[in-house]
Parts: structure tokens; C-alpha cells; sequence
């Protein structure tokens, strides 16, 4: 058995970083820019009135000086001639400042009888105007690769990119196995228990950025099997679930190796999630999750988040982990890295679950961070400090 | 002009929570959920085995003790006969426990010969058998209010919860005002800028859940802003972007009481982003932003985003400010509290940037925290902690 931070880089080597493709701004958000984009013009493009005032000559300025009025100024509407000496326009926010200006007078400065202003109060330093370009230049660059946060959006928007090369999201084909299974909404027979773990994993690979698909439940049997992986054709990910171990009725391997799987690895040493397999198959990557809910979940989390960041083009680092003060005594870990269902509490100490068996959703459901704990990791007491994972 | 918590006090009497909607599983991650939900069965549905081995009676549980194979259980394919003394069935995990059985020796324990096996090694104590019902029993609840994460969705699908209730997705939408404005894509003409703070809003707005719609540009006329609040019948939220100073050139205001607006508030004592107003009109809530890009997207952070969370039935708590030393001395505030652009390093510190004009995108996506600054906090040094917004 491989450890896992041994079979991640193993997984890194599946997962090749995915084309370019443009999508509207308006379908940008969250996706990952793909090459670096160069504005199309300079923000603001003239010099603007950063409020509403009185465009003058900075010479003139001085309390009790006054000016004539001689025309306006909005956003919009430049005002079309010269402010000479003893002139001044009527501006507006975001309005370009005028020729032979280079001051704005906050009206709150300023008492205005017809035609005629005066400066009021004695006028601050500041010249109320913001420079051609100063937000941005033509060419000047937002660098990939990033995620498109809100504030990028609006930032591509200004610079009139309307249109943005994104990373193509990683395709994931999800199949469940397992005469056990039925889907929810159906009626199980006695034996049956509902499919979590494809809607669990479909919701946390979108999330993390992938299309995923969930395909019909295959059964234990090869022929049921090689239908799901034909159905996966197309996918950049193919992913099982369950029939990873090593009982007679788990066929996975088998049938995936008859179908020409490379295999990169079998089995990592951890908990949950021993049985666990990746591979190449038909020029897709190919994982095999072990059928525990909990299991699967965390090796998604593990794994597979950090596989799709890969494919993403947003490089292969460790997922972050994060530290917090144990807030009650842990056992010692046995020989495999385990990554425990734990809770912080509102004074940011974590609580580590009490009953970690790997079929209980609901101790997963109700964590907030899976705790790290190296293999042979010894005892700790409440208050040393511990890695954890925010899931 | 009243404080931000005002604000945000009078903006959430405008919020009222939205009805619920029901949601295929498959829909629901992300989404709120509206009320409590009731698992439909126990899971696991019946005593099942946690490994691959041998079921058997405890009772005869001893190293070297012998038993005869009677049958196989399978996940899905239960055994259905009884376990009887010096009996055993070979059991796979996820398999129902035999009548008879309550324990399963693991396969690494046993040696095998024909139909009849020895347990070669000490058996654990661990008997290996989930319980019926220990990770839910029917009737157990999923608590409402929450927003649905992927482990979430798990447990839902294994308790076949196919259809979900979930809070309704408020409705927003988005109106910038000003002759100045083209959309993306457009050409602009010399005295015009890009819209882009209808874009950066939508995207912040959808990742807070909402669903948000962005309108024609309203020009600088009262027609063209009557014909927008026309387009906005139907929503929850009606937000305009800009026109909301008291340049003559901003005429939100006016229209939006012609119309029958009954107004909360006007103006907040913040920057950026004095001019804010808020208040009623056609049974929805109506919201007035500044239009400074940046001034626009911290009011949406600060303001807007909170707002949702209200309609969404999650409480209208502030929003929840984090903690961070300060990476370099910061000047005194002024009288109204100050949400600076600033940056966290690697190293935790907390970095707030040098240009604050309101009009910087550039520096609003360059940053990762919103610091902010009571009304008249005194000059802040190296090393003092600060609060922030994350964004």
C-alpha cells in the first residue's frame, strides 16, 4: 500500500490540464481563466470629475475667487469647449473633465448666484480629478490562471472583454455498482439501500468546478459493468464507486483491466478508504472509490478535488490544510493516515467525532472539518493543536 | 445620514423570507433548506456486516473453533436460511446479517478448506455488524434552516428524500443608470464607459443564491428609468446602480417616489458609498448603490448579500468579520465607517492598500479582505488586529 500523499502524485499524473474555451462574461463567474486577458481601452478613458462641482483652471483656485459659468459637464456629455481664465464648468461625477481645466470645486464649496460662482469655503487640496488610465491601460493584463471572482467579472466588464477564455470544465462520469443500490424516489426491496454517493459527490465536484454525470447503477455483474463504462465514454474522470475491495462479488478491477486499464495504483494506506484504485482507461482517468459513503466522500475530498484543481490548470498542490486546538483527548492512530469527522465550535476549537465508522452520513453531515492524523500519529490532549480539512 | 448597522436594520424589515419550492435531490446543493425533513426509512435497513468474512454466532466465537459453510449474503442478496450452532455463511460487506448471526469473522482471520473454515487467528472483539439504524431511523430529521453541502445531499439521497424543499431563490434585478454607460462589447463613444457593476453584482449576488436578472441600461431621462422599473415587475429585490447622489444629473431618486417608492433611508454614513437609498415599491424591496464600481460591489458585500441571507431564512445576522494583525501603519479615519481594499499575505497578515478611490476595480480584484474601520478609529500601527470582510 502506497501512502497518500504518494498516491496523489500518482493522480496528478492522470490528470493532464483541460483546453480553453470562450463563454459570455455573463457565464464567466467561478470559472478558470484560461491565458491572460488584455484590456481593450484605458479606465476612466479621459480624465473625469471624481464629483459634482466645478471644473477649473488649478491657477485660479482660492477662496472668495470667482468664475463664470460657461456650460456643463455630465457623464456622457463632455462639454465641448475651452474653460479659459475666469471660466468654469458645471461637472458632474464621472463627467470628462474639460479643456483648460484641471480642478473640480465641490459645489459644498461653492456659492452660485445666476451665472456667477464664487469659492466659498476655502477649497481642499485635493483636485477631485482621477487621471486618464489610472485604474488601467490599454494591454494592461489580468493574469491566468485564476478563478473568476465577482469583482474580476466586473473588472473583464470595465476592460470590455466580453468574451473570456475559461479552463473547459472536467467532465466526471459518476457510476455507483452494486445489486444493493436503487436510486432515490424508487422503493427498495428488503436487502436494498438508496445511492448516496453519486448525488454527495456530484454536488462536491460541481462545486469544485467539474460537470458531473450520474450514470445508471451498475450491478455485479461484468456485462453490467462494461455497459457503465461504455455510457462513461467521453468523460475526462471516470469515477466508481464501490467493488474496489477484495470479495468475490467486487468486480471492478477485473473488469476494468479486461477493458485495457492501466493501472497507476491499488489500495492507499488510509481511513476511511482503503480500497481505492486509479488508472488510465481509453485516454480517460479512471478512480475507483471504495462503496462506504463516508469513505467516498472523503476520498473525494482527498483525492479527487485536488485532481480536478489539477485538470483546471490551477497546479497540483496538497489540499490547504488548516490548524485548531483540540478541544477533548484523542487515541493513537494506527498505521494509516486518518481523516476523521470532527466539529469547530464557536470558540474555534474542534471536537473529534465519537463514532468514526465509515457508513454513518449523518456524523458526516453534521462535521464541518475532517481532522489529519498522520499514520502512528500518538495520542494527543485537549488543547494541542491539530491539521484539519474545512469541508 | 444614519450608521451602517441602521442600515442594514432598516434594510432587513424589506427582506421578508421567501416561500419554499420543492427541488429534484439532483437541483438541490446549494440550496436552502426550508423546512425539516423526515428520513422516509433506517439506514442501514437491516444488521449488516462492516467487512468481507464469515458470519457466525458470537457464542462460538474462539481461536481454532471450526464451522461449516451453509450459504453466501452478498450486499443485496440476503441468506436465507438460519445460522445454527457450528454454522457459518460467508458474508461480503454491506451484506444483511444471517437470523442466527451476530458477528462476522474477517476473511484474514479464517483458513478455508472446501465447505468448512477454522478461525486461525484471535478474533478481534469487534463483532463487525452496523447496527439497524445507527446511522439514521425513519423519522429522524434534517434541520431547517441550512444551505445544503454535498455530505448534506448524501444523507438526503440515502434517506430517499428525491424531492426537496428549499427556499426559493430570490429574484433580483439589476438596473445601472447613465447616458454614460454601453454594455460589454459594445463600442463606446468618446465620453462612455463600460457598464460593468451589473456584472459584478449578478456574480456575487448568484453565489450568495439569488437568481439575478441584468436590465437594459436606464438613461439619464425619467422615461427611460420609468421603462426599467417596468422591466423589474416581478422581482423580490429591485437594485439601481448610480443616479442616486444629488447631482442634477441623478434622477433615480425622484422617479422611484413618483412611482410610489415609500423610501427607508437615503444616504448611510460608509465609504466608500454614501449614497445609498432604500425603501419599498410595488411590494418589493428597492435599493439604490452608488455607482463607483467599487462603492457598488462593498455595498453589495455589505448590504445586499446580508439582505439575501434574510430572505433566504437564514437570520439577518452582520456579516461575520474575521481577525488580522496589520501587516503596516494605517492612518486615522474619518467620521464614517470604511470598508479599505486590503490584501492578507502569506503570512496572515493583513496589507490594506494605498489607493482607495472608489473607482479602482483593479485594486478591488487584486484584493481579498474588506478592512474595516469604525467612524473615527484613531491611526492603526503594525501589528494591531483589525476586523475584515472576507470577499
Amino acid at each position: 500500500m502506497i501512502t497518500v500523499d504518494e498516491a496523489r502524485a500518482l493522480l496528478f499524473k492522470l490528470a493532464a490540464p483541460l483546453p480553453a474555451e470562450e463563454v459570455p462574461l455573463i457565464a464567466a463567474a467561478g470559472r478558470i481563466l484560461a491565458r491572460d486577458v488584455r484590456a481593450r481601452r484605458d479606465q476612466p478613458p479621459f480624465a473625469a470629475s471624481s464629483m459634482d462641482g466645478y471644473a477649473v483652471n488649478s491657477a485660479e483656485v482660492e477662496q472668495h475667487a470667482m468664475f463664470k459659468l460657461i456650460g456643463e459637464a455630465a457623464a456622457g456629455h463632455r462639454f465641448e469647449g475651452r474653460v479659459g481664465p475666469g471660466q468654469a464648468v458645471r461637472i458632474f461625477t464621472g463627467a470628462p473633465l474639460p479643456e483648460g481645466a484641471d480642478f473640480v470645486v465641490i459645489q459644498e464649496d461653492v456659492s452660485r448666484s445666476g451665472d456667477l460662482i464664487t469659492i466659498a469655503n476655502a477649497p481642499g487640496k485635493n483636485d477631485n480629478v482621477r487621471p486618464l488610465g489610472v485604474d488601467f491601460r490599454a494591454g494592461d493584463t489580468v493574469q491566468a490562471p485564476r478563478r473568476l471572482r465577482p469583482a474580476d467579472i466586473a473588472l473583464l466588464a470595465s476592460m470590455n472583454i466580453d468574451r473570456v477564455p475559461v479552463v473547459r470544465k472536467p467532465v466526471v462520469a459518476l457510476i455507483s455498482t452494486g445489486d444493493e443500490l436503487v436510486m432515490p424516489g424508487e422503493q427498495p426491496g428488503p436487502d436494498q439501500i438508496i445511492a448516496s454517493n453519486t448525488f454527495g459527490l456530484k454536488a462536491m465536484l460541481e462545486e469544485a468546478g467539474a460537470e458531473a454525470r450520474i450514470l445508471p447503477i451498475a450491478r455485479d455483474s461484468a456485462a453490467s459493468l462494461i455497459t457503465a463504462f461504455d455510457l462513461a465514454k467521453g468523460a475526462d474522470l471516470v469515477i466508481t464507486i464501490g467493488g474496489a475491495s477484495v470479495g468475490d462479488h467486487d468486480l471492478v478491477a477485473g473488469v476494468a483491466e479486461t477493458l485495457g486499464m492501466e493501472r497507476a495504483f491499488y489500495k492507499v494506506r488510509m481511513r476511511p478508504g482503503k480500497p481505492l484504485m486509479a488508472g488510465r482507461l481509453n485516454g480517460a482517468a479512471m478512480l475507483g472509490l471504495p462503496g462506504n459513503p463516508v469513505s467516498a466522500m472523503v476520498c473525494g475530498r482527498v483525492f479527487v478535488v485536488p485532481m480536478l484543481r489539477a485538470m483546471l490548470g490551477l497546479g497540483a498542490p496538497a489540499p490547504r490544510l488548516n490548524q485548531a486546538a483540540l478541544a477533548a483527548d484523542i487515541g493513537a492512530n494506527g498505521p494509516r493516515e486518518h481523516y476523521m469527522r470532527a466539529r469547530i465550535g464557536a470558540d474555534g476549537r474542534i471536537t473529534v467525532e465519537g463514532n468514526q465508522d465509515s457508513s454513518l452520513l449523518s456524523v458526516l453531515s453534521a462535521a464541518t472539518a475532517l481532522v489529519r492524523r498522520p499514520a502512528d500519529d500518538p495520542a494527543r490532549a485537549a488543547g494541542e493543536v491539530v491539521d484539519y480539512l474545512s469541508i
